[in-house]
């Protein structure tokens, strides 16, 4: 059910509560009223405890989260022009429900964050014509109507929505809002949505989650005037598949789009190559996006990329949902769907459209291998911008995810007893990573998340590309020098065995705040050796530990959290299931010495308390959230088993982060 | 602004005053309360007396109006599939305002009606999620979504609307409703419009009434399925011109329409040939009927006629509004309106829509010159039907219009006072009129609202189609029946002067409840004298009287009202402004002698306490509201002027009418 996630949506009650609105704000220091909690003895039953004695036990300090309740998909994104600062938005719920809509923060260096408001940060909420029952993702154009902020977003009339169960027809629409206020307000124009209904004949699966943008190949494929602004929405057709589906801007208010077909379309539960390098793309598509990058960031000159969350693939530990991208070229497809023999558009489509795009895939993968990763959410942030004007960053594409803290609210985490929950991860650039001399072997011509870009037969390499990730720089380097305390570890060669070793760190951080970075180096007896795994241990103690391993066999990183916190013994809904996302290690050829290694695994790894983002060789990422419970379990080892020989190296520690809400005074 | 006249829409209320239904029905006699009203003497200003107390004044009792309130457009008929009883449904508002939606009530005769409900008779009402503000028209197909009498209506999420300010997209939206209790009530289905939006691409000035029907021609013209249901919604374009929009079935379960495009389109506020037999189409349409006719009722053999209401045509007495008919053929129109240079498609049809369909009109006219009526809404009454069975009737186009009482609320009618307001008129059936031997010179020859279907060049005639109109044939023959005295007013050929004469009836009826019918015939220097005029004189007393005459020098039926009631001297917002209407007496040539005459006057009139219907030669109708004070009012005379000598023939009184309510006890 929609939205995935979080604190069921109060139906009906979000306009009418409007002017109770309170904080408890004031409920969340560490040890709360008269129930004080032990961090040093075993934990009771979470679910036993008061509302908000759990407040910051987990919360994170570094990372964009409301300042209580629930925090939905990242959204409404946009750099405000006249100023250039960043407003980051999401979707929130009240702890006691009775708020909902999109909250916003805003940055100058995507470090620090101030709400738009407080105690009640969101810029619209639910309860108009359009919108009576919630307000889901959308886009802002940063100059739209009148030249003012426009949110264009899903305005939602009936619940529940779910590709699972027959769509209702009018549940969802596309609305517009305005703000008047440098986005501290989007006021709801009053008229009916500028997308009524989900294009004639098809039978969705969902359609919501807009986003905006311009392209100059679908300019040219769609036969569009140059410049033009196209809106995505994400969803899917019953028995057909999910689907992106296209519309063009019709009029200079931005109140009629044009619809243009379903760019994107994939058949129901389908694999890109044989499933293993890219997830499933399930039954439903949601939050989409779509961008241009090249080596440096985003740029019209760039290939073209679409990020899409699909719903029901049910594939490993990734449960209903994934995270994904996608790389490829916009094109005319084939014209198969047309009108069957009773004259009805098969497809759906249009009646006579002689337009049937496509988009032709080269190469597709996973996100953020996190279970618990979803709804990523992106805009161009240009060169120009504020928070790139004081970092130096060239136009990039700064991307957004969701983090949810009761596994899309389908486990009972304590939510009440915590005062919050999820969070949104940390943004990322995005970019297009180039792969150079890699041993151009059957691992390299499989269908995966790479391509081939161009070959040296008489060397036998080829250079590969595939999408690059990094922590936005403005983050990475506040963390840095901003350090309270960095550790240089030692580094160390250490053989492993059939059992798992583990070797402490000569000095640990103090807290459960830092970035680590770290590279692992296998020989090439990896290959062939029997349970290589290699990696990290944190948040240890006598009582808990938490591994983070690339295990060779199955060229796969996992977080093992089996044995991560002690509360999972005594309460119930807290996610101790191991994580994992398949990261295939390339064999690399030194053009001067024309020797082959197998590509080291270079980590940078951030720590937030509960949640820990694990960046590796700057194109896979997997995001958890982990919940050590006692004060002790802050230990940090150097973690290996198997028969060979694995070098780690250039292990530092940034420890300390940086309060993003220093304005919150929490 | 929509919905056309009566009290103005509650806004909201509706739902939430659901519960407080009350009726006032025990304030409606004729001398309520403390204030005794005298008709003996000259009126007050009526809108100082009390709530209530005018109700019986002017009150029908042969017609279909609620029980109390106020009456809007007929809409929402049809024929129980079961039990072959008709229903007839018409927006209705409760004299507080409180409450509003569809009323109905059934008949077996077309003479005595029973209320679905009492004292609340609706069978929908607004506030849903899909109509928070009003239900407007709509249209029954009596086995529709599994099997069950459906509803397919124009929900309204916003007010105001009117072709005369900018469309407010989404205000408008289509909804579906099912009765499972035999049209007790209509349950609206628990999801979205089953057409969201008018079509994309267009400003429309309105877009509503939605009419349902088959049509062999339109399978043909559209390439549709043999028996396939169209959907008609009236409206228009700004700056260009109001259009019925046409839709097709395209699921079983009648849960979505694809749009085929402006069957019928006219220039705004053009004329059909110079506008002297037809209205200005206007700006906009409203309540539009498709239904083949021929001579004796309706039928898939018969002519293809539309039936149309216009908004803003501005011409002449009809006002601002004009029930108007055409007559013609579904074709393929010319392809002029495609995409322009920037590839949109100009007449923001469907997307490279190849089909463009065009209504031909071979004749048009108007339905009725009184400038109250309007909202002509009809139903195919098929021979198996309750009344039909009893009549005899072959299958038949059954028409309700409505007789606004406060000329479309643009006048301040003391309406509580009345405790009600505007009624439906008498139901009409219509038919192919043929007028045959017809002289065949210029007056046969114009644009007008009768077409030439075959000539005879050696007699040197012609005989002529237009539309047929008659009242229902059960209520005249109940009334004729039922009456309670029958008068039988001896002929009389009168020559009139240069002023007007009038002469008493020998008798005259004794209540202002009758049906009257009478012939005129001119002679042929009627044609060349000044100032011939012919008629009658109702509700007649030393202080009051209203003449219905056909004056020959610019063919007109005129309804003189400016001494019909003493009323207007006191009190606002009483209409008195002279009704009229064109119609033209071809010269006919008798087959067998040779000789030509002009074609006589054959008027049926019915007369109900204030409505006066006056039916004309089958082909021509003016329906207005008469509202004479005084209890003497009621002689009845000849009316006369000009130099010739005109012959009143065959002029009979049928007294009583027939009480069409009997369960109400009012």
């Amino acid at each position: 059910m929609k939205k995935h996630g979080g604190l069921s949506i109060a139906l009906g009650l979000a306009s009418s509560a409007m002017s109770a609105v309170g904080t408890p704000l004031q409920l969340h220091s560490r040890q709360s009223g008269a129930q004080s909690i032990d961090y040093n003895s075993a934990p009771p039953d979470l679910a036993t405890l008061g509302n908000g004695t759990l407040f910051n036990t987990w919360r994170p300090k570094a990372h964009v989260l409301p300042p209580y309740g629930h925090t939905g998909d990242p959204t409404g994104h946009y750099v405000d022009a006249a100023t250039g600062i960043f407003h980051v938005g999401y979707l929130w719920t009240s702890s006691d429900e009775a708020l909902s809509g999109v909250a916003s923060a805003t940055t100058s260096d995507f470090v620090t964050y101030e709400d738009i408001r407080l105690p009640d940060p969101r810029y619209i909420e639910p309860g108009g014509l359009n919108d009576p029952i919630a307000v889901f993702d959308g886009t802002v154009i940063a100059e739209g109507y009148q030249g003012l902020p426009t949110f264009i977003y899903t305005s939602v009339s009936r619940l529940p929505i779910s590709w699972t169960i027959a769509y209702t027809p009018g549940s969802e629409t596309q609305s517009i809002a305005v703000s008047y206020d440098g986005g501290l307000n989007f006021t709801k124009l009053d008229r009916g949505p500028v997308i009524p209904s989900a294009p004639f004949g098809l039978n969705v699966t969902g359609w919501r989650d807009p986003f905006d943008f311009k392209d100059a190949d679908f300019d040219r494929v769609t036969g569009s005037k140059s410049g033009t602004r196209y809106l995505l929405i994400a969803g899917g057709v019953h028995d057909v598949g999910p689907a992106q589906f296209l519309y063009r801007q019709y009029d200079d208010d931005l109140m009629q789009w044009e619809y243009l077909g379903r760019w994107w379309r994939e058949s129901a539960n389908s694999t890109w190559g044989d499933g293993t390098w890219a997830g499933r793309w399930g039954f439903n598509f949601e939050v989409s996006n779509v961008v241009r990058l090249n080596s440096e960031g985003a740029g019209a000159d760039g290939s073209l990329f679409s990020l899409v969350c699909t719903e029901g693939g049910n594939y490993g530990v990734q449960g209903l949902r994934e995270q994904q991208w996608a790389a490829g070229d916009v094109q005319i497809g084939k014209q198969s769907e047309k009108r069957d023999n009773d004259g009805k558009p098969s497809s759906g489509e249009c009646l006579n459209s002689d337009r049937n795009l496509d988009f032709k895939l080269n190469m597709a993968g996973v996100l953020d291998a996190g279970a618990s990763a979803y709804a990523a959410a992106g805009k161009l942030v240009p060169s120009t911008s504020r928070p790139s004007q004081g970092s130096g960053a060239p136009d990039r594409y700064v991307v957004y995810l969701w983090l949810t803290g009761n596994f899309f609210a389908s486990i009972d985490f304590p939510v009440a007893q915590q005062g919050w929950d999820s969070s949104l991860l940390t943004p990322r650039e995005l970019f297009v990573r180039t792969i150079s001399d890699v041993v151009d072997n059957d691992a390299v011509r499989e269908t995966g998340s790479w391509r081939v870009v161009s070959s040296d037969s008489s060397a036998g390499t080829v250079n590969l590309e595939t999408l690059g990730q990094a922590p936005v720089r403005e983050a990475i380097s506040a963390y840095k020098q901003s350090a309270t305390r960095q550790i240089t570890e030692p580094g160390v060669t250490l053989s492993g065995f059939a059992n798992t070793s583990t070797v402490p760190f000569t000095e640990s951080s103090e807290s459960r705040y830092f970035v680590l970075e770290a590279s692992i180096s296998f020989p090439d007896e990896a290959r062939d050796a029997d349970g290589v795994k290699a990696g990290f241990q944190l948040f240890g103690s006598g009582f808990e530990r938490t591994s983070v391993y690339y295990q060779f066999s199955n060229e796969t990183l996992i977080v093992d959290r089996t044995q991560s916190t002690a509360v999972s013994a005594t309460t119930e809904g807290i996610d101790t299931r191991n994580e994992h996302g398949k990261l295939r290690l390339f064999d690399i050829k030194d053009s001067q010495s024309g020797r082959t290694r197998i590509e080291s695994l270079d980590i940078t790894m951030i720590v937030d308390n509960s949640i820990v983002e694990i960046f590796v060789n700057k194109r896979f990422v997997l995001s958890t959230a982990v919940l050590p419970w006692y004060d002790a379990s802050k230990m940090l080892s150097f973690f290996i088993e198997g028969p060979v020989s694995v070098e780690f190296s250039d292990v530092e520690i940034w420890e300390g982060l940086v309060n993003a809400w220093p304005a919150r005074g929490q």
